[in-house]
């Protein structure tokens, strides 16, 4: 938790998503923007106006979030100030003076049906129904004010929409994490918040692609390895109009000693082309 | 195209789809045989119902299809025999005695909808309608009978259900390719169609996880590289139950010597864990 509120931190969802737990973990008392697309978020950012973005890059059972590496490349003044990981923690709400044996119907995200699947096997005589959003069907169930709904999400949303958490910790496999990247404005100063307890930096980011000769990608990541920048996480991802050649993005270690890693960016510049730096942060 | 008819090939999708396109691409006379889940066609291989399955495992465009990486793992009895790369070129379909001055509206699914969407905005009055599956689409708009309907699709699709091409190329991006994987079972002897024009397999594929250690995929990739293994693609895979760490799928040029597969091989069983030889096969 970075202690300085106020922060306006942009997030892609409707209010109570699990974005907005990455935000109110990252911050200690956030004015959270809900936006509708990943890319409102990009905007905002890029516009100034908010803060900063928190916005999910990978989940531990699905993978990585393609689209947000996407957009990360076409915001070139867009940089990673920090990072943060939750655990999806599913509970089943209802209305505020519902029991659980009113359920009948439930409400979620096909992804959150899904991740809940023992739990509602469980109770077998009741409807499943996807909906498009797992907070919204929150806010959905509220509003219908039919007791027999509930709605698969967050129990952050409960607060939020009034609704009570039936049953928590409803989800199959517990180790279900998001990891979220908080994104701002590389021409701004430094905010405070990058720096938790004063820590320095201590991972980053960057992506880069290979000339098209064998081994290019080898000596790219040796030319890392050789100055204690290990690799985290290697993704690739499709450069439109040249099929079958990537953009490859790399989370490494970063030792205090900055001047490794201007010397592996000097050296990656021989191997690869458009290397960039997407930022330095402290792990979440 | 390799030279062998009557060859039973799963694929996914309707009648028409751009899998059936691959199956021909890659098969001389074929026997296509429809599924409507990727999960079907690893099936029908592994309990030998089919000769083989042909099914996409990366687009140009949108990157890696996860599903069948993720499917190849459940299934350790099935191979990789063959590689076959197809451009995907979009048609607009109407009925057979339809114009294009009569349409109206166009169903399509989403993605061949936007693939499409400069073509679509020079017919700005046309209504654009998600569907299901492109290959579904022509099914549909020729069963309706209605004149102002049509649907984008493969040409393939015209000849399959009667209706006529009226417009051809029309895809935005010209550089999007799918590529496909053919995949039998490995206990079977390798089929002559293997080896087109007598040709040995010049690539190979790979997966495995590294150990937990800085400098693991580093190692690992370096003994192929030391043993001209060039590297193709490499993918990343979360694995269930063990957050932030990863299944790594490599492709690589195959030399003519197999010795140095096999001694690169045993090297990464030092640096890696699950090694397994996806399968060898002619590049597509």
């Amino acid at each position: 938790m970075v202690h300085q509120s106020n922060i306006r931190a942009a997030f892609q969802g409707e209010r109570g998503a699990y974005s907005e737990t990455a935000v109110r973990t990252f911050f200690s008392d956030p004015l959270p923007v809900p936006c509708r697309h990943f890319l409102d978020v990009f905007q905002l950012v890029q516009n100034r106006s908010v803060d900063c973005g928190v916005l999910p890059f990978e989940n531990a059972l699905t993978g990585s979030i393609h689209e947000n590496f996407d957009l990360l490349l076409q915001f070139p003044e867009i940089t990673i100030l920090g990072e943060v990981k939750i655990r999806i923690e599913h509970s089943l709400l209802g209305l505020a003076d519902a029991q659980l044996s009113d359920i009948r119907q439930v409400l979620s995200h096909p992804q959150g049906l899904l991740q809940c699947e023992a739990f509602l096997d469980s109770h077998g005589d009741w409807e499943r129904i996807p909906h498009y959003d797992t907070a919204g069907s929150v806010a959905d169930i509220v509003k219908s004010k039919d007791i027999s709904k509930g709605a698969i999400a967050n129990s952050l949303a409960a607060e939020i929409y009034g609704a009570r958490v039936l049953a928590e910790g409803i989800e199959t496999n517990r180790e279900n994490y998001t990891r979220f990247f908080v994104i701002g404005r590389s021409d701004e100063p430094r905010p405070e918040w990058t720096k938790p307890l004063g820590l320095a930096a201590d991972k980053g980011s960057i992506v880069f692609s290979t000339r098209d000769k064998p081994g290019a990608l080898l000596e790219a990541m040796q030319a890392l390895a050789a100055r204690q920048l290990n690799l985290q996480k290697i993704e690739s991802r499709p450069i439109h109009g040249k099929p079958w050649t990537y953009m490859f993005y790399l989370d490494f270690d970063l030792p205090a000693n900055r001047d490794l890693l201007t010397e592996a960016l000097e050296e990656l510049a021989f191997h690869s082309e458009n290397v960039r730096v997407l930022g330095v942060y402290r792990r979440g």
